[in-house]
């Protein structure tokens, strides 16, 4: 634990804060840009130095509007320079940074921020809407703000509402960030969980610069000053997996896409600027590769996609480096991390390896960040070894992991170690391979089996459009698989041609006991697969009997 | 100041302990090798799982001979495995790792071991005669440890001299490093400066971790699991610029030459164990470079040389990147900054630059590093301009930075900021110039000279073997260039055309007033320019009047 040295400190103990990256940026990287596409369009943009400026004008508009150190100040905004800004400002002035998710339902988005407390709530022009429609069941929020500049205030019911340049535009340039201990709660994201109600991850400006070092380093993400730098990730999906962080802190240049996430737009935003690394989550690229296809079109300077938040296909790997030269590089994390754990770089002993070779190791999540521990326990929570086989319950500690939840007394570890809700795999190389979610995992007579592992193998059928696979109560067994099944329309798979594609491609025990055809499949607001609901629906099904 | 948070955290603080680098590379680096040439000769070679083992039987075995958490241990010891393992050993223990330079004078050696208050030393066996030398004045060592195995201990009159081999072979290899605060001293480096009695820098595990984790990123020394990396920089030379740590922390191979540092040994060392960076002082590249010459040969894997402890001319610089295709990454640091404070590393702007304005900016000390901020200041404390063109007293501050001296009560700060003793510029992109030590600049009518401008010059004419710039007391000036030469055997040039050689290479005001000529100059037991010697023997040197 951290505690006051006994002896006088013979090193300097001034504290690393989030106003320390922006200083070190607008000091020694002043000229180098932020780019953003706009929520109004054009293309928008600026340097170090001026954010640097704009952040220290909106420490004192936030002020004037009553936030203290300690308060809580929202966002539902798109990447953009000014939501660059209020990362800066909220944080570096002591303040609480909470970024929300507009794509959440409208109920959820109440309970969050009444949750949070937030007392000023800033929102992109193009979601007045989900303002307007939330706004008066907001019990702690005391001033809206648009993101915008007078011309662009939007039409809205919401009373009062403020225009950001016009707060900007009347507050001073000058303010002293202050300095106070590391371990000041510097930002908050909520976890969208298929149960219960979300969990709040409050972040420390300890914990943010922790993750910031270690995600710049050349086996996490990579990024110097070198490196154009382009977040389609979110900056409401944990922070951005921490990049408007990382580039300040290294005077990358960094590009904002706004709202426009089509392909045809982040293509032509990455050719403009100079891309070289981008994020996102699968399904973003998935869409940037449809757009590459059908325009022919090829990438002007893009190197790296950092592909987190749910697993990458390995044909997605493939198509960017066989036909656009981009190594993927395959990543995982949580909100509980910051969102860090693992990337997936090669090692030296890969380099000899073939194409197909190559792909095969980038599937996987990849090894840990220094700092980041990683363990899986079986049912016992004994340690399994780590010889890329066995899988259990994954288990992380470190400096930059959630210790409790925010409001919540009782510790979220369990010995000292965060448990992830992930099943994994790690391997001699210490490479991770997540297999399933603990919850989805199907425990077959005292054997697991990877849900994941069986809704791959559907997928790759011609005629599947989706697949789940959930554990049902088998009376010998305690669960067994039962494959779930939307088709893709205008084809047609039997039970039997089903559970017979699954022979040669996976242990015999392990094919499902049954197959069973529905029309569509529950999913969560960010599109993951509900299985939850499933499993209510199919409780008690009948599996046929051997 | 770092201090205990008010409310209960939300993040985890477990710290991060040096001994958390060697579990983290055994774990996920287990069969990257650590190569090392041998004080005994042959190469050996064992991985990042085989070191860890071997440190936690060091650690047992000093814990046999009474080191307790907190004491120190020295080593007189070249870069080997067996150094490497003391390095993870003791500090991991809790005891503070010692490393003391060989070449100093024996009685330096005896002076910093007394205050250091070593209780145990170990030793290479080449130093066994300087061991011998020191053994009986040195009043706190309780043992003596030769660095080897049973068949090559070494011939010795110091008494009851142990044998590190048959220590570990009888220690167990079961050892749980210990935690605890972050803060707690991990090693102690002294510096040789020119005038009074060294002083230990104490760096603690969380000082020695934040520099690791800064030292790693891609603007610094860009070390990955993909590096081949082999410090040719001592061991105890500031702790080889903290790659032992940095290599861990990324699982990079480590390549140690031994005591062998001639071109030809090094040379076949990097082309044998595929060497991608190496690091060192600008003297060992001379050597390296000559021989490369001589013997024609080329590089096979190595890409980046990072050069630091003196500036790097800037003709080496373009001999590594045009003959040989490497880039020279000039830093700067001191024993007081872990030692890395800045290194140069091109901007996006620079790319297109010609080769040798790409070599001018190179020939520059670079970009701090994330967590070290730097200022220069003017005779009267106030900030100068980093315009490039000011210069002045180079003042630091962050995580990795000295504090106070070892067992000094006073801090060594000024307001906050570490007084480097170094004179520079700092330039708009943030790229700092080492002009002169403090102490060397000549302060001529209100204005500065920089001295090492003035060597540089004279070091130019083809007649000079080695130059130095002093100031002498002048009666209008307050003080003014004296330019004092050794030539070249077999060469003359007056004092006329040496002056005439500074037209036009420098504003008239700064050219020396005089020129002297000496057969030798006086130098320090690590080869630097003796100036205080120098500025004693020409007090009172008559300048010619105008």
């Amino acid at each position: 634990m951290q505690t006051t040295p006994v002896q006088s400190p013979t090193m300097q103990q001034r504290p690393l804060l989030i106003s320390s990256l922006i200083d070190f940026a607008a000091k020694n990287h002043a000229d180098t840009e932020i780019v953003s596409r706009s929520v109004e369009g054009p293309i928008h943009r600026y340097t170090y130095a001026g954010a640097s400026v704009r952040a220290k004008r909106a420490a004192n508009a936030l002020t004037s509007l009553g936030i203290a150190p300690g308060a809580r100040v929202g966002t539902l905004a798109w990447n953009t320079f000014r939501h660059f800004e209020l990362y800066y400002s909220v944080s570096g002035m002591g303040a609480i940074l909470h970024t929300i998710n507009p794509r959440l339902f409208p109920e959820q988005i109440v309970w969050i921020a009444n949750h949070a407390e937030d007392e000023v709530l800033c929102f992109d022009i193009n979601l007045a809407p989900l303002v307007d429609k939330v706004a008066s069941q907001l019990t702690s929020v005391k001033h809206f703000v648009a993101m915008t500049d007078r011309a662009h205030m939007p039409t809205m019911s919401t009373p009062n509402v403020l225009c950001y340049e016009d707060l900007l535009a009347t507050a001073s340039p000058h303010f002293d960030w202050p300095q106070f201990d590391p371990y000041t709660p510097s930002s908050l994201c909520y976890t969208s969980g298929t149960t219960g109600n979300p969990k709040g991850v409050l972040y420390t400006h300890f914990s943010t610069l922790a993750h910031t070092t270690g995600a710049a380093t050349p086996d996490a993400l990579n990024i110097g000053a070198l490196s154009v730098v382009m977040p389609v990730v979110p900056m409401f999906h944990v922070n951005a997996w921490g990049t408007p962080y990382v580039a300040a802190s290294t005077g990358a240049k960094l590009v904002l896409p706004g709202p426009k996430l089509d392909g045809a737009s982040l293509h032509e935003l990455m050719d403009a600027e100079g891309v070289t690394v981008s994020l996102g989550v699968p399904t973003i690229w998935m869409m940037l590769l449809a757009h590459m296809q059908s325009s022919g079109a090829t990438f002007k300077t893009l190197k790296e996609t950092v592909i987190g938040g749910s697993a990458c296909p390995p044909a997605m790997i493939d198509t960017f480096a066989s036909k656009y030269g981009v190594d993927v590089i395959h990543a995982w994390g949580m909100t509980e991390l910051s969102p860090l754990g693992t990337a997936c770089r090669l090692k030296p002993k890969h380099l000899s390896l073939s194409a197909a070779e190559k792909v095969a190791v980038r599937a996987k999540q990849g090894k840990p960040i220094f700092g980041v521990e990683m363990k899986i326990v079986g049912d016992d929570g004994a340690a399994l070894p780590h010889d890329g086989k066995a899988f259990g319950d994954l288990l992380v500690r470190g400096p930059w992991i959630v210790e409790r939840y925010f409001k919540e007394e009782k510790s979220a570890l369990v010995d000292g170690w965060f448990p992830t809700g992930d099943v994994a795999t790690i391997d001699p190389d210490g490479y991770l391979q997540i297999t399933d979610r603990s919850k989805d995992v199907i425990k077959s007579g005292g054997e697991w089996i990877s849900s994941i592992e069986l809704e791959n193998i559907a997928i790759a059928h011609p005629a599947v459009a989706e697949a789940a696979v959930i554990g049902v109560a088998h009376p010998k067994w305690d669960e067994r698989p039962l494959l779930i099944l939307v088709l893709k329309a205008g084809t047609a798979v039997t039970r039997e041609e089903m559970l017979a594609f699954y022979d040669g491609k996976i242990a015999k025990w392990m094919i499902p006991d049954d197959v069973t055809f529905v029309s569509e499949l529950p999913h969560t607001a960010t599109g993951k697969l509900l299985k939850t609901k499933l499993r209510t629906d199919f409780k008690g099904y009948a599996l046929p009997t051997a």
